[in-house]
């Protein structure tokens, strides 16, 4: 369930619990090729998602701009077979 | 600081420790009314902001939906006088 919560993949930037700034500095990245970016957040981790959102566009990339907002529901089944619903959130970012 | 928390005024729910069903009743009340609701959170209770929506769409109001979602930072001063800076979020529910 937490495989990808540091990755990068397809300009996406999955938040986890590493440190805010880890997540900014893979936002800078992607945003400086020039392609947009998607901060991805799940259950807790969707107010760390708005805090690297809020921080990268106010600190260090003022030329960027918030595309999109979404929420959704995703429903997982966890390793003992129980389902449950979580909330998640989508956050795309444009460079300029 | 907290104490607009369990308040709802002008068509705003603002989202504090209490149970998600509490939030979620509350912005059904101004729902049913036909007009506009606005969910509102600080920091840690934006992750709760968005189960309070997801689960009141879901499950409760079929009908509303997401008409904007907005993510901002405030300034606030703490008691002992410090700047600290938290995110915020906005979510505007439309009945229909």
């Amino acid at each position: 369930m937490q495989k990808n919560e540091e990755n990068t993949s397809d300009n996406s930037v999955f938040i986890g619990k590493r440190p805010t700034m880890n997540y900014v500095m893979a936002a800078m990245v992607i945003l400086n090729r020039g392609t947009e970016c998607t901060i991805k957040a799940r259950g807790r981790a969707i107010s760390h998602a708005v805090d690297v959102a809020e921080i990268l566009i106010h600190k260090f990339f003022p030329s960027a701009k918030y595309k999109d907002i979404r929420i959704s529901t995703e429903h997982l089944t966890n390793d003992d077979g129980k389902q449950s619903n979580v909330s998640s959130m989508e956050i795309v970012i444009s460079p300029n």
